[in-house]
This record gives structure tokens, C-alpha cells and sequence, in this order.
């Protein structure tokens, strides 16, 4: 497998170098970059001397669609929409880690990204790549939506509960809570180590810009969906996501048939461990592709609390990618992808 | 103001220490301790070296009852519990840091909490300090089970809704994250910087000693009130909560009479600030007495998200306690408290 | 006591305000900056709401230099040279807390800064305010040097030796760690979250700033200084300074003649507390001005490890400044900074 | 290879677990426990679920020394020198992680342990396992006394300058800094959260266990070694060490030679990363096998000062042992260990 990264210099992209390293059938990586052409990765990463050694290439769509088999772009929003028909004309498979190809409706998307959608023909032409959820249509997909890292870990939380209708679908309060690396390499005050250090914060709320995304799929899987309520926050941690999500029961599951309706979902899904002893922290998903999920039902309440974490770099967004480039290549789905959590 | 401590080894203790430092009412801070009498608090807190120099002293009912204007108790749970009835004798005011006296009914006590309740005479007798909505009873009391950390950040942040009768009392969520200092000055696993560093963990999930707490001020201050869903987080920082908390509006107000709401409510309390642009973080409270809240009412889904940040050793434990007594004394309720947050 | 405060957006600026509002002989404060004149300092610091109402004011030195009795410069290299001569016509008493006055020699500040050095008279008016070794001058000076937040930290611990001509003048080799408020407000790469956080770095070796003010202390104090080894190093926290300074001893001085040597030279002043149960750390002086000192002698290598640890916003900035305003005022030394440390 | 973990729920042996999982030549990991016999390790590290299935085993000195190829010895000190003698006695090659076989003379080690030496003949028999130096007698070892952390980044950073003669052997000073997973698994009040974040600590100063084994090295590479002074410090960060290294040239070299001497001293060796562009940060290192270096020569001064950077799990525990499994095996030096730094 030839592989392409477009937009090389951000944190998706790195961290793809870092784990196709280890995948066996990736024969090539070239990293491509619209700003810092010419230029050694090791410039902007140190860390990659003497292992990593490409050079940043300019962005060509012609030699991409054609002298690779995946191309993973993870660019800035709305680069994607622009490369993405020349590329499609050759033969590579196609990995978006931008929200570009996301939103279905054009009107969504622009009321919530505020800005231009992609044109219709490659929104409807993209694949969402939730895998455990999605992965049939993956399999013969030519461009793929890789998820965004909140709705990964919320969707993945959600999907067996609001498939069965066991949840009140008017009832879906999402309070997630992200490390930084999900803010971007870019500096600035909200993530400036003095003010974010020793301190929690809040933002976007009820404006947050996966909201639709979440959405969509909620109503895709069960149509009596409303909206959701979903707040993200941000923790003095460089990676993690914890999505603690508070649904009402439709009534009569207990507790251990919550978790059995769990696990039968990922029974068969080698990233999604539904955790036997307990609720789990961040720390034990970091540098992985796992998704680890709990939940606790009360009889006081009705609700159901559910529980998943994720390496928001990971299983939210490099990990999940080569995931969907290995479906799509019908490799096996762990290639490349097989780590323990670095813990602690 | 004659002050004694008691259990001024733990977290609770030696901020009281920190703050009734600058108290200028105050002539004389005395030590009590079961575990390290005649020890040097130095040799416990380094910090204090040159500062205080006072030695743990025995705990005796009676010297602490007659000697002294103000006795806190900031002992581990069942110890006020113990000692409450002799110092009663006595002229000092009370101010208890534990759980021993917030819950009224024994039995809810026994069930959430898992040991004995205090004496019936003791636990009627108590006034919960909840010092912004109770100082009429707190002027009068002799002794005050001062709030939980949870409770004062998320009854602060409820109380203008509930009394108002803006929320549907069957909707209330409320998500809360902590720094570890409230988890105590004992090390364990969970707060073993090795694996707490850059995690975020859960834990208690439906089970949190502070929920019936929660419950029966908003039954008291409102009869539709039905159980609430209460779930603690641990953040990667010392100091600090958050509770953000999803209401569903009963309807009718818009989000600028939200923020009304909440400013009239608060227009008077000095340490309560309603926040004028935008969602406060715990960063921004640290080391200081203030409650800062915000909140944003969601058209979609016709909920509330209120946020409230308070420092859980100062508001939530030793600074409120502190408020407490100068309510007691006929003292301004913002002597020895006026500090500016440690920011950055 | 009128005060002003010159670039009060910067981290400078603001602890000065936490401060100040503390300080019983203040009766005003006033902020002054250049870019966000008009605007109120609740737009930066939302954690001042309702606690400091000031709005930020044009820079007008004939102002500055009369309706107030102190003037503390807290702006960027280059302005206090600028205002300096202005607002000496007046009647206030001025403490920059900028690099600008603090090396006597034009040739060498400009070696090191890289940037012209301020008119001679005002280098040569200006005190250095290292308050417990130049108190006599700081009492009848107009303009104050404020020392770098390095030197603090490093001229205390070695003061006491190098005056006694304890050490070997050309052993001195200063490895110094701090945390990120050191460097400013300004977000950069090197203080982005996501890559500061579990991480340490190292920076300017044998270039910074601080190494001239340190050697001219130095030389002030013994004849035999020679040129130091210093080290700066970045370490993931907000506030905090620990300087480890290795010396090679004369001779003849046992560890506990060290001690001695030590406790003799500082008894009388409060700030600088001699360790007596083992070395500090950080946060045992964080939010107060304490410098807190520790050492060992080692008789393998006859060298003695120094350890001196600050809050580098306090002591190493904004308490120290205030410090030498009172000395410069006639008030108590401790006046508007007797805090007992923020722990933990 | 099959292997065998002796003391596996300590973080050098569940670090042996991640890193063995991804080595093509390994056939089975057993893991084995004094305390926990019986116990799936899932019990105490959740991260491990549906990864390592492993249930812990009571300790047999027969079937380890007979059924696997390499028994990794990660339990704590003594342990390793009552079992050695056993597992000799059959085929297995040992790497021993505890200090019990790293000081050849019994003396030293009994001074700076307090305890009693491991017997002569096996402190004789171990081959000190700094791969990078002792590949030859590594090659042919039966018993690998696998270097401390500390001395794994300093020894590495000094030994190009050491051998070469380029230092003067009695001017050696070493500040460490180093994250809290060096500390062990047991929580404990210096590694608190509440007290370890947001503070830096220094310990154990001219009295660390790790100095005799840093000076016998020394001593090896050079006769004219001396004492050193070695100072370790607490970083709040939970993997890394920084080891910044004071010397005095013996003079004659620039600062350009001083590097070609590094770049030439480590050009085979694929794990020590001689920087090109500056100083490495310890994250840039973060969860690989590396150990980066850099330096300054200081011309002022005359001394150089060597910065060398490690995860003091991978290349200063459990990564450096299983390179010494592969220099034993026969395998290629980076098998199984050809990670990419964990970044950001």
C-alpha cells in the first residue's frame, strides 16, 4: 500500500505517520503540504529525525490520484472539497479527516460550519467511516468521511442503545470533554499552557460544529431522533476524550441487560471493549486505536449513563482513518492498528 | 475572633489556616488533631514554615467549647458527629466541614453514606450554611453543616431556576468534574500522579454521597423536585469544580431573561458573580471565595445548560465556612475573604 | 499610596493588581497601556469581574509622573527606557519591573538583549531592587531596577556564600528550572498546551538574558567573580521557580556551618526563609513572595548543592516590586504581602 | 521467544507487555507475581482487557529457568538475587531491571543500598546491559543487569566525551530531572496529584542509589574519574528524564567538534539521536526506545553542557531490556522496539 498524506504538518497527520510506520503492508508514505513545500517533516517535528525522512511535497492532484492507493487528506476545512474531484478521476482511495464531506444537506452544513459546502455530487458520493457501524458501505467506498473525533466516541456510545429503541430519542444530553490536541498545533489563548493548566473549560455551546453530525447519524439509525444537547469541554490533558452521555430508558432493561445489549453490539469488533470491571479513563485508551465504553443504569432516574473514551488522535482521527483505508483494502481491520494503550 | 481547628492536618484545615490569616477580626488560631497532637503543623505542611507556628493540641470538648469564638471541624465523617454535643455546651459556634449533619432524615443519611446518622437533636438543630440562600437561619445557629464542595457550586448554580419554578423538576442533569484536592490529602491509587496525569476519570457514577444533599435543598425549595441524575468526574488539576447542568425550561423565558434571572438573584451576594461575557473557567475562581455562573438556553432543545466554578477548598469548603462564621458574628460577609483569583 | 501600573494586560500587570488589592496603605490603582487604552481589563482578565473595575488609560507620563505617588512599568523591553525620563520630573516613585535598567554596562546589555541600551543616566540612577541585599539604596532611590524572576531566585541562594567568600567564584554553575508564566502572555509553540504538557524543555543555554545580571551581582559582591554556567529550563507547570546552584566550597565549612552561614544572613528578613526539615518545592511558596532556600554539603566532592525556589510572579516579579515600594514608602516590608502559600 | 515477566504489575513489567506484543519474534508472554498468583492482570491494569489475557502465576524458579527463553526480572530489589541462582541452573537468558546485580563491588553496594549485596559470583557473572556500549559481552551474557534509568540517559550523553578525554574527570555535575513514573506503581505523599502537579521537588540530593552505578562506568571508560554529583528532581509529568550534564573541557575542542564527536560516536547506533537542530524535549521521545542528544559548548566558560533526553520506561527500563533480549537472540537490535515517539 502507497500512501499519501495531504496536510502532513497538523496533529492528524503526524499521527498517521506514527502508526502506518508499523502496518506491514504499507510499502511508501509521502507527505504533502500546501505551505511548507520543500521543506524536511523534521523541521516542524523533531522527533522524527532519522525515522521519518520525507521531504514536504506540493500538493498535485494528478500524481496523487495516481501514484498512491490511499490518500489521506487531512488539510484545513475546505481543502478537501477542492481537491477531492481530481482525485477521484484516478485510482487512489480517498480518507477525509476534515468535516468537509460529513453533512449531508448543504443548508446544514453551512448553518453550522458558516461556511460553503462541498458540491453535492461528492457529499452524496462519501462514505461516512464510522467503521464498527458502517463498515459494508466502506468496503466498496471510493471516498471516505473519516468521523470526527467527539461524534466517534459519542456515536460509538449511542449506536446500540438507539438502534434497539431503547432510549427516549428526545432525551440525548451529551457532555463530552476533550483534551487540547483536539484544538490544532496552532497557538493560542485557549489552549496556551499558563491559562489552560490547572483549569477546565467550556465552549461552543450548543454550537458546536459536530452537533449536526451526531444528528444525522441519530436519525439515520432511529427515526423518532430530536435534537441532542451537546456540550464539549476542554481538560489540562494533551489527549483523551471522555463522552459521558445521559439518555432515558424506554423501560425494561435492568442494568445487566444494558451492559449484555453492549456487548453483544461490539462482540465482533476488535476496537470497542466493553469494559467487565468498571467505568474507564481516558489514560487507558492513549495511544491507541480502542474505544472503551461502560454504563450504569438507575432505577431512580430511568437513565442510563453511558460512558466511552477514546485517543481522540486515534479511534477520533488518525487510527480510525487507516481502520477505513483497511476495510477498504480488505486487509485485516487490526493492521497496523494493534497497540496496547501507552499506560501509564 | 478566637478560632480553634479541628483535624488541621487535612486539605480543609490548613486552608482555613491560608485565609483566616488575612481575616482582620481574627486574634488567635489554635490547632486540634486526634492523630498528631503535640506535633508541629511544620512537619506536615513545610509550607507554613516562619508563618504559623502553631502545635496540634489534644482535642478537649471543653477547652474548645469555652476558649474559643468559633470552633471549625474539618475532622474525617463521624468525628463532629462525636464531639458536637459538648461543644453545644459551650459558647463557641460551630461550623462543621464534614458530611455529619447535612442530611436530615436518618434513614436517607444511613442509606447513601452507609454508617450510623448523627444524633436526631443534632442533625435538627443544624443550619446547612449555604450562606447565600440561608443567611437568615446561619445569623442565628450555633452550629452549621457547611455544604459539600458539589453541593454549594451546583445549589448556587440551580437555586434562581428552582425557586423560580423555571425548570421541569423531573429534567435535572448535572454533570460535574473536580480536582483531586477534594478527593483529600491521603494518597491512592486513583490520585497517584502517574496515572491521574493527563486522565479524566469518573467514579461514584449514581452513587455520590453529596446527591441526597443536592435533593433536599431543591426539595425544600421546590415541592415538584424529583431524584436528579448527579455524576463526579476527576480532572488533572489540584484545585477546582465545575458542574455543568442541563435543565429543561418549563417555558416561556428567553435566554437574555435567563441571564436576568440569575443577576437579580445574585445582585447582592458579593461572591456570586453572574458572569457578563461568557462561560467562566475553574482557573478564573482559584484560590478566591466567588461562584461565577453562566449559562445558555438552547431553542432546539428548549434545555438550559448552566455552568457554575467555584474553588472546592475555598467556596466549597474553607472560604464558605469562613463566610459562615462572619454571618455568625455580625461580621462583613466578605471579611478575610476579599482575595483576587490566583490568575494565571 | 496612588498607584499606577504601565502594561497592566501582561501577567506583570495583573498580579500586581492581586496584590495590591491587598495592601492596606493603597487607595488607588490605576492601569495604563498603550494598545488597549479604553478598553476594560475584564476583556482579558474575566476573572477580575466585579473585583477591579479600572479601565485601561493612554499612557500620559506628565499623569503618571504626578497624581501618583508609585509608578510600576510593567511593559515590554524597550518602554520604560523610553518613559523613564519623563516621569523622573515628577514626584512618583518608579519600579520597572522590565530588563531595561538592570545592567549598568551599555556594551554588555547589548551583547545580551541585542537591542540598544537605555540613556546612561537612567542606568546609572536606577537601583537594582534585590530588596534583601540593596535595602539601604532601594530606601532613597526614585527609580527601581525590578531584578529578573532568575536572579531572584539565584542571587538569594548565593548571596550569602559568595559574600563570605565561601565558594570558588569559577565553579558557579546554575541549573535553573521554571514554569510557563515566565514566559508571558503571548501564546507560541513552545508554550502550546498540547506540547508543553508532559514535557520538559531547555532553552537559551548559555545565551539568556539573566546571565549578565546575575555576573554583575556577582562581581559586586566578590572580587573574584568569574563567568557563570546558566540553564534554563522549561517545566510543565504555571508558576514556580527552583534554581539548583552548584558551588565548589572554599573549605573548612561543615553542612551545618552551611546552614548557619545561611540562617545568620536571612533571620531578619522575612521573605527568605532557611529550610530547617529538607529541601522545598515549588508549590510550597506558590501565590506568596517567600523565596525558600535549602542546601547540602558533600563531602566526596566538596561541592554544596543550593536549592532556592520562588513564585516567579510574586517574588520573582510583581511582590518583589511592591516590596521595594514599601521599603522606598517607609512602610512595613511586609505590608500587602503576608500571605501564607497556596497549598496545594 | 517465549518469555517470562517476573513481577508484572509494576510499570517496568506491564511496559515489557506493550512493547513485547508488537515484536515479530516472540511466541508467548507468561507473566508471573509473588503477591497476585492466580489474579488475571486485567485486575489491576484494565487497560489490558481483551489484549493481554494473561493470569499471573506463582513464582517457580524450575519452569522459568526451563520453559522460556528470556525471564525478564522486574520485581523489586532482592528479589532478582534470591531468584538468579535458580534460573541460571537452566536455559533461559535473564535480564534483571532491579539493582541488584549493577555494583560489582559489594561494598559500594551495601553503602549506598542498606541492604545486603546479591553473592559475589553473580554480581561478577552480570554483564551491565548499556547496549549501545556493551553489545560484545551482551552478545555471550547469561545474566544482564539492565542500567538504572538515570544512568541509561547520563552514562549515554557522557560516554563519547568521557572515553575521548575530552573532560576533566572531577568536574562532572549532573542536574536529572524526571517524571513521576520513575517513582513506581505504590502511591505515596510525594507523588500525590494535589501535590506533585502544579510543583517541582528535588530528592534525594548526593545520596541517590543510581550514583555508584553512573561512577563505575565512569571509572571503566577512564581513570581519572572521580566522585560526580548527581542530583535528581521531580518533574509533574509522568514519563521522561532530562539529564542536563555540566563538564569542564580538557580543551582544544570547538563547539563543532564536540558534536562531530557525538554524531560519530553514535552513527551505528539507530536508538541514540545525535539532534541536529537544537535541544530535545523530553515528549519527543515519549513511549519509543530513543535516547536524544545535543549540546553546547560554552567558550566563556569552558564547559560543555550535554543534554540527553529518555522515556525512562522504554529506553530507561523495559525498552532497553528487550534490546539486550535481541543483542543476546541474535535479532536485529530494533526489533520489536522500532517505535515512533508518541507526539504530542
Amino acid at each position: 500500500m502507497r500512501v499519501a498524506i495531504v496536510g502532513a504538518t497538523g496533529y492528524g497527520g503526524v499521527e498517521l505517520i506514527r502508526l502506518l510506520r508499523q502496518h506491514r503492508q504499507v510499502t511508501e508514505i509521502s507527505v504533502f503540504s500546501s505551505s511548507q513545500a520543500e521543506e524536511s517533516l523534521t523541521l516542524t517535528y523533531p522527533h522524527l529525525q532519522d525515522v521519518y525522512k520525507g521531504v514536504l511535497q506540493t500538493i498535485d492532484t494528478k500524481v496523487l490520484a495516481s501514484a498512491y492507493d490511499v490518500v489521506f487528506l487531512s488539510a484545513p476545512p475546505g481543502v478537501a472539497a477542492t481537491l477531492a474531484s481530481g482525485l477521484l478521476e484516478g485510482s487512489a482511495a480517498i480518507v477525509d479527516l476534515s468535516g468537509d464531506f460529513r453533512i449531508k444537506e448543504a443548508r446544514i452544513y453551512e448553518e453550522w460550519y458558516g461556511q460553503k459546502a462541498a458540491p453535492a455530487d461528492l457529499r452524496k458520493q462519501a462514505v461516512y467511516g464510522l467503521s464498527e457501524w458502517n463498515d459494508e458501505e466502506i468496503r466498496t467506498a471510493k471516498l471516505i468521511a473519516n468521523p470526527g473525533c467527539y461524534p466517534t466516541a459519542i456515536l460509538l456510545g449511542l449506536a446500540p442503545a438507539v438502534k434497539q429503541g431503547a432510549v427516549n430519542m428526545n432525551s440525548l444530553i451529551i457532555d463530552a470533554k476533550t483534551g487540547t490536541t483536539g484544538a490544532g498545533k496552532n497557538p493560542s489563548a485557549v489552549t496556551h499552557f499558563s491559562e489552560m493548566n490547572e483549569s477546565m473549560k467550556i465552549y461552543k455551546v450548543n454550537e458546536h460544529k459536530h452537533t449536526p453530525e451526531i444528528e444525522q447519524l441519530l436519525a439515520e439509525w432511529n427515526k423518532g431522533a430530536g435534537p441532542v444537547t451537546f456540550t464539549p469541554h476542554l481538560v489540562p490533558m494533551s489527549r483523551g476524550i471522555m463522552a459521558t452521555m445521559y439518555v432515558e430508558s424506554t423501560g425494561g432493561l435492568s442494568h445487566d441487560d444494558w451492559l449484555q445489549l453492549y456487548k453483544d453490539a461490539y462482540e465482533s469488533h476488535p476496537f470497542v471493549r466493553v469494559r467487565k470491571n468498571g467505568f474507564p479513563a481516558t489514560k487507558e485508551v492513549s495511544g491507541s486505536n480502542y474505544c472503551d465504553i461502560y454504563l450504569d443504569y438507575d432505577a431512580r432516574t430511568n437513565r442510563v449513563t453511558i460512558v466511552s473514551v477514546i485517543d481522540n488522535l486515534v479511534k477520533g482521527a488518525a487510527g480510525q482513518a487507516i481502520q477505513n483505508a483497511n476495510i477498504m483494502n480488505g486487509y485485516k481491520v487490526t493492521e497496523g492498528l494493534d497497540f496496547i494503550p501507552v499506560y501509564p
